[in-house]
């Protein structure tokens, strides 16, 4: 059933008055439904992924055995989760899970998720009560932003009662072949029934949303599960591919009113590209001089941030031979190696593009104590995809939001993240292909496209202030970076890099300070 | 230095008579052509694999920052191996490393890799001096097969003395934005310099290989190693460049003896295709029967080689339509979906193609106490790319030694390997043929290309029969699976899959039992 409020308290396990082959004919029919429906899922490209959550010996294993009866092993894989690693710890939280998600027209199983581990950490104490409404809000953009980009997310908590467990827990442990199969978690939670189930409760309620609700299953009657996981599975993905047929948000399906782009951010007023005074000059000596001083400064600010642990996202974006390139290496070149990464972001590959489109950033975010560079970023979306029709109207315009509540999530998590729009003028711009097409040794760096680019810099330049006005938010800034000059670009984009991790590091110890 | 003999104990450390400036602009040249070298790399599709290893605070870090200083992100990455996670712990050794290997035309350089882990492990005691004489052993073959399938392996080794190492310690530790950077092991090994020492020199003679030596670098002296470093790397390049464009195998380059076929195997003598009998019959009465005994059994010891970490690698190999997919079906449809995972092995992607052949089956290994099924597998190579020409014919030659290499790190590891063979003749498979081209719902399984390799059968005959007798194996064997009968054929299958795992937990049970 859907949840409702106070549903796990309420619930009344009963039996179905089916009998036995009855059951057993229906879960072979549904079974046979879904496997057909693979391929539906393969040609309208729909991504699904089927949560699995619910108390420990409630039969999670079991019931996905029994949806993925009839599935070819090339359209769904089964994850189990499992708690954090060391590394995964060092990321965001939302970051492992990010990274499960699956391709369009394919399934993934999800033995236990976000889910599981949020109300594990609520239990043990790692979170307070106000980091848990935090986390939820964070799990709620997540899902909603996987709804909104076309995923279907079948949420299914298995139910039983205590004494169903106590049973169960009972019968594994005697075995010494299932008795690993129960944990010390799996014991508890039957020792704190109660607790346990007010904690599922209050996250079932807080957590179904219209597009994405929770479904209660009675797990204490194992066919009559399996034929309910297997109905509402059916049921969703037909509902979905109908959706997406008829081309409506899943969201706007049930409240006509939705619109994920009211949200409303911290905006920093910035100004229009036509605006920024470009004529800023430094000489060979200057620059000379301020790079040696900026440089020292950044490779000592490097060792702190990672004795801080203080993730650092950079990104650039800019006309193409704004010179990012040359500004990027001025900066990596004073940092070691072990602790940043350039990520050079190009076109999508196909398991790239077979994905949610911040997807491939998630994966490349830092650990903490290091540093990313983007060379291009998500801001593609609002760019180069829309004015390429790479992506729906609805698609880019819900990007902005899409991209505000992203960076929120990381700087909230701790990164201090600084995004560069590298400036020059047409005539600079000019200037530079001509010189690339003369040296031969920079020929590569000239394609056809960048020419084409350039013929649309008006439309660019429509899109960009746009983008400019929309996400540059008080937590993650834009900043101009002026580069007709590229001596000043460079010394600049170091100057505002060794300035905010000044900052941070200055914070950092503060917060030591104030602990001790 | 390329690596002599007690090397590193009879090292100099002498600076080179040669001022500042003149090393400055040495650099500067060296890492300009290192960074023009890189475009070649890309035209002749060549992935170099940087190792650099050496002692505590010898400057791994600096000597990669001036490597990497004129290259574009887009070619290379550093990769800083830290230790093992449970996770990595729970696969093969070498998995977690050749997850690392380059694309084609890529640079990756590894701030320590497998040499480090695995003189931890001998220094920490995990590692018995007969279990490290065959780590080495594993090592050699590794690096061997990177070679001949095309790698450019630069081992760099930086040596610094005792006292230059407790220097560089000291230093870093007064600075607690340094002192980070010294790890206990530092310490322990600057404590332990000789015994150090003597592992160092012991494992550099082990793995200084004709086609990938290693080189000693004078790491005391800064500048000129960054001189060094450069050098080895850039004439490394050339090198192998030379040898890819005059089509040699970096081995025989050196040896002219050199064949990586001549290696001996346990074989088991296996019979020609048309010598087996295809006339098994089993009705569907008996089948249920069979199919309920054994399942119930398989489900049972899924659960013991959990128990008892034991890894599972079933291998399909078969003609088409010889019934693999449902085969492998009644397999799954005992297990517990957490426990196992079926990888359908197509035709490599991208990003698959562009590294060892080998790689995308080393990405899915099982972890212990679990079971990966490979519906199709790395026999690929001596098939489809042997008779479509995808591969060379050395290449082709080289894999059945590589094959038989791979499977039996698997097993020494633990794992028990069975490889099916699923065997119909040619009537039958035009049957099968005819019956998906006539039922809408399984035309999706018949596509052209089943069509072409039917008209190559007899030369796939001939191929077929030579894998089956040159990687039949004593611990990983070829099993015919009789399947013009598909009953016959589930019930075989999974009849030799039980025995296997009973096998493998009664020796569990026994080693356990001879412990306590």
């Amino acid at each position: 059933m859907l949840y409702q409020k106070n549903c796990l308290a309420q619930f009344s396990f009963q039996k179905v008055p089916m009998d036995r082959k009855t059951k057993k004919e229906l879960i072979r029919t549904k079974s046979e439904q879904l496997g057909s429906l693979q391929t539906k899922l393969k040609e309208n490209k729909l991504p699904v992924l089927v949560l699995v959550e619910g108390w420990g010996t409630a039969g999670k294993g079991s019931r996905i055995a029994s949806m993925i009866h009839d599935l070819d092993p090339r359209f769904f894989q089964v994850i189990s989760v499992s708690s954090p690693t060391p590394e995964e710890l060092a990321k965001p939280f939302l970051a492992r899970h990010m990274k499960n998600i699956p391709e369009n027209g394919k399934l993934i199983f999800l033995d236990s998720g976000w889910m599981d581990e949020t109300i594990r950490a609520l239990e043990n104490g790692e979170l307070s009560s106000k980091e848990y409404e935090h986390r939820l809000e964070e799990i709620r953009v997540f899902e909603r932003q996987l709804c909104d980009n076309g995923y279907l997310l079948v949420k299914l908590f298995l139910h039983i009662d205590q004494q169903e467990q106590e049973k169960r827990i009972d019968e594994l442990s005697q075995n010494p072949d299932t008795s690993w199969r129960v944990s010390d978690h799996d014991r508890w939670q039957n020792r704190h029934y109660d607790r346990c189930l007010r904690d599922f409760e209050d996250y079932l309620q807080a957590t179904s949303l219209p597009y994405a609700p929770w479904h209660v299953i009675d797990s204490v009657h194992r066919k009559q599960s399996e034929i309910d996981c297997l109905t509402i599975l059916c049921d969703s993905i037909e509902q979905a591919i109908a959706q997406k047929q008829a081309g409506v948000l899943p969201g706007s399906q049930s409240d006509p009113q939705y619109n994920p782009c009211s949200k409303e951010f911290p905006l920093i007023e910035m100004p229009l590209l036509s605006q920024i005074p470009l004529n800023q000059q430094m000489s060979r000596k200057e620059y000379k001089e301020q790079l040696k001083y900026y440089q020292k400064k950044l490779e000592k600010l490097h060792n702190q941030i990672y004795r801080w642990k203080i993730p650092v996202i950079l990104a650039y974006e800019g006309w193409d031979a704004a010179g990012k390139g040359g500004n990027i290496k001025r900066i990596t070149s004073a940092l070691d190696p072990r602790g940043y990464k350039v990520i050079p972001v190009a076109a999508p590959k196909p398991y790239e593009l077979a994905r949610h489109y911040l997807w491939r950033f998630w994966q490349n975010l830092p650990k903490k104590g290091h540093i990313v560079i983007f060379d291009r970023t998500w801001y593609g979306r609002v760019m180069v995809e829309r004015l390429e029709g790479l992506c729906s109207e609805s698609d880019w315009k819900r990007a902005y939001t899409e991209m505000n509540e992203f960076e929120q999530q990381l700087t909230d998590w701790g990164a201090v993240i600084l995004k560069f729009w590298v400036q020059i003028d047409k005539d600079t711009q000019l200037a530079r292909f001509e010189e690339r097409q003369n040296t031969p040794e920079k020929q590569w760096k000239i394609t056809e496209e960048d020419w084409r680019n350039r013929e649309k810099w008006d439309e660019y330049e429509v899109a960009i202030n746009e983008m400019l006005q929309k996400t540059s938010t008080e937590y993650a800034p834009w900043h101009i970076i002026e580069s007709n000059c590229k001596y000043y670009a460079r010394i600049k984009a170091l100057c505002l890099l060794t300035e905010a991790l000044e900052k941070a590091v200055k914070q950092a110890e503060k917060q030591a300070k104030s602990k001790n």
